[in-house]
């Protein structure tokens, strides 16, 4: 790129960005949904789990599904956060289990932890890791999922992730990013990697 | 959902994946890109970082870009894991400096910085943050990158994140995700957010 094209286009940005700063006016708490189909929303939730308490941050992590084998952000949460809440459904992946009932007693188990945590007003991040699951196999009811979102302490951000999720959250959440799968190392044979897949 | 049709189709869905499992039958380490224009490129990156070192590996980060303001995630690596190696091109947004050359200079600075992190045996994650960007402007050249990229350690995962990327990076990668914006709380004026946003 030549130096002034360069230069020309980084001004632009800059007055782009300048922009939408100064019309960015409101302080407040956000709904973020990770959702589709890549690999990277999990991730990003304990990323953002970790940024919330780079900053001193109170947060806590309620899991849906996963929590039958351990994963990195789990050994490295338990091991260096012992403050942060940490709930995890620990049934499994459903399909290991083909048991609708029990499945659906442990959502509703471990939705009253997470209802009870969008109440608490001392903390500042919530990451409610595949709640979309719940509600796409009715094992929640969504109304009432949607509700405590939404009356939720006012200073708490919180993050969904999963697939799907319903267009009433997707119209609830501040920021809704789908991450797309272009191509999974599964795919050509790899497998899952300690530290990368979990 | 009824319990039949839920149970049948947990059974099709545990079919499919214990047939995936099967086929991925080959250990290495993996090439990531996590490209697109959605929130959570970055914040996935560090959210692989956090999952690394719950299982005591070894890591690295390289930011290209970011560096001018305090993030959530440094201050996070600096208090709690110093034996992290971590790199910051520490020119901000370079729409803010519109200056090629220093620019430049910097970004080839930074990627003497990478290069070395691509040879080192003991690493076991090295997160490039944002050196899509450095192709895009041409700051450094793509050959060198991609080769780097090709001839690291072989233990070696490696996250790239960024817009864009271009063919050869995404069909060197054996993961891409593609994280798209469907919706920002700042188009509807919410301040960006300390825990949330940096």
């Amino acid at each position: 790129m030549q130096a002034d094209k360069f230069n020309n286009a980084m001004a632009r940005q800059k007055a782009s960005v300048d922009s939408s700063i100064a019309k960015a006016d409101r302080q407040r708490s956000v709904l973020l949904l990770l959702t589709g189909d890549g690999k990277g929303k999990t991730t990003s939730g304990f990323g953002m789990v970790l940024r919330a308490l780079g900053w001193g941050q109170r947060v806590a992590v309620v899991q849906f599904i996963k929590g039958t084998q351990p994963s990195g952000e789990e050994l490295l949460l338990r091991s260096h956060f012992p403050e942060v809440e940490f709930f995890q459904m620990g049934t499994g992946f459903t399909w290991d289990t083909q048991n609708f009932a029990a499945d659906q007693a442990a959502a509703e188990r471990t939705w009253q932890e997470a209802e009870r945590l969008l109440q608490d007003p001392r903390l500042d991040l919530l990451l409610l890791d595949e709640l979309t699951y719940m509600l796409a196999y009715q094992f929640l009811p969504a109304a009432a999922v949607l509700q405590a979102l939404r009356n939720r302490s006012p200073s708490l951000s919180v993050v969904v992730t999963g697939r799907g999720g319903g267009s009433e959250l997707r119209a609830l959440a501040d920021t809704v990013s789908e991450v797309k799968s272009l191509k999974h190392a599964y795919e050509a044979g790899v497998q899952a990697r300690k530290g990368v897949d979990y």
